[in-house]
């Protein structure tokens, strides 16, 4: 995305080498840093999606990485599709998924599908990688794009608590066996970004028991004010924006740590 | 040492893993855990040695490690003897050393060393591997009986401050660049230890560049209350027991996180 750092020279593109460990790293993530369990993002977009009408069928998930969100979808009877940036996350997908689900690898902005769904979801915190008003405001517009009207369009973000919480030089580490990895955050002076390095030891099957690959990605992660999104939000064509505690009905809050937004193509 | 949890089958000894990362590790506990940097150690033994007659002029290190430590007397012209369990801690040590300096592989509270010396220390908390009053009275003997009449004993260990501060699930991480390591502390419920696991990456030279291997060791480390020390130290021979905090002139304190305690061998 325009607004990551360039990546020092010998570092893979994002996304690469977290492709083969993702689905272990998130359930780490749901269980260390409190994100919501993926069946229960899957509950309250059902129920969610209940009270509209029409019914919500069909779902696009944007940045649906190795498929985790998709399959919970699938597995409550909507029709799925994914799109990624990144080949080696679609590939876990397509494995996870069957080969008849719908996987396009493009990169946000762009959303090369030519037709519309009724929803269109983004989760794991895709879109704290947009780096600011024209990052936004290009995705949204995509977004509204391929959604008919009426249609629904749910993320989640990490609020600022959560940005502020892994500021200066916090870090976080895990040692899962045959994956290993440390993340070390430092929050930008601005307080507009914080830049995570993730390094991992993965052991490859066939490979010596204690030689293990290293890798490292930096990821950065934008601040997004909820008035920037409500505004950018209205100027791409959404009606009834709300912001979520962490896919419960309850509103953010100062401390609210995910923030999950709803909006409603106009 | 007796009080150390068996490791589990795989996991290899005790600072086999450890010692072709000593030095860097050790590096980073000054820099990130408070320890006192060596040279300002070395400083504090040599003043403090200087008020004393006769002269200390030769100093044996029992857990010697890689001779960090000697390395800095030797500076500073003192006649220096090492003594570790690990003989790959002794490999580093006799290169950084040379040949001339007696290395004595053996592990405490055995010292089978045939003379007396001015002075002796421990340095890096080893003592905090004594599992109790049995094995720390042994230490302490054994160590009197190294030392001449009026010779000196000085070694530092972690303070109550500083085990409780790695209370629970604390965990620590550096990535390094060919090294890069894990801590997970585990206080005992009755607050009598604490058991870090060390999980080690290392890069080896002539392996392919993301090629790490990976070794993990689990480290028991014992609170030695003050109290218990200074009647071990009398019963075992010892006079004029101070303690220090980390080696300064002032005393020890409730936040004090590490101990620089002194004996005088009656």
């Amino acid at each position: 995305m325009k607004g990551q750092p360039c990546p020092p020279e010998g570092f893979p593109d994002l996304y690469d080498a977290i492709a083969d460990a993702y689905d272990r790293l998130d359930d780490w993530i749901v269980s260390e840093w409190g994100e919501k369990p993926r069946p229960e993002r899957a509950d309250f977009l059902q129920k969610y999606w209940a009270s509209r009408f029409p019914a919500v069928r069909n779902v696009l998930e944007i940045c649906c990485g190795t498929g985790l969100m998709l399959e919970q979808l699938a597995l409550r009877g909507f029709e799925v599709s994914g799109l990624d940036r990144s080949a080696a996350m679609l590939g876990h997908a397509r494995e996870r998924l069957g080969p008849e689900v719908p996987l396009v690898l493009a990169e946000l902005p762009s959303i090369p599908v030519s037709r519309q769904f009724d929803a269109v979801i983004s989760s794991g915190a895709a879109l704290n990688y947009m780096s600011g008003e024209d990052d936004l405001a290009a995705t949204f517009r995509s977004v509204a794009g391929v959604l008919r009207p009426g249609g629904s369009f749910v993320f989640d973000i990490l609020g600022r608590a959560m940005m502020d919480g892994h500021a200066g030089s916090d870090v976080w580490a895990a040692d899962l066996g045959d994956l290993a990895f440390i993340w070390e955050f430092e929050n930008a002076p601005s307080g507009d970004y914080c830049d995570a390095t993730y390094t991992q030891f993965l052991h490859r099957e066939g490979n010596p028991a204690d030689s293990y690959e290293k890798t490292i990605e930096l990821h950065r992660l934008y601040v997004l004010d909820p008035e920037l999104i409500r505004r950018v939000a209205r100027d791409s064509g959404f009606i009834d924006t709300a912001v979520h505690d962490n896919y419960t009905d309850g509103p953010a809050h100062d401390a609210t740590l995910y923030e999950t937004w709803t909006f409603t193509r106009a």
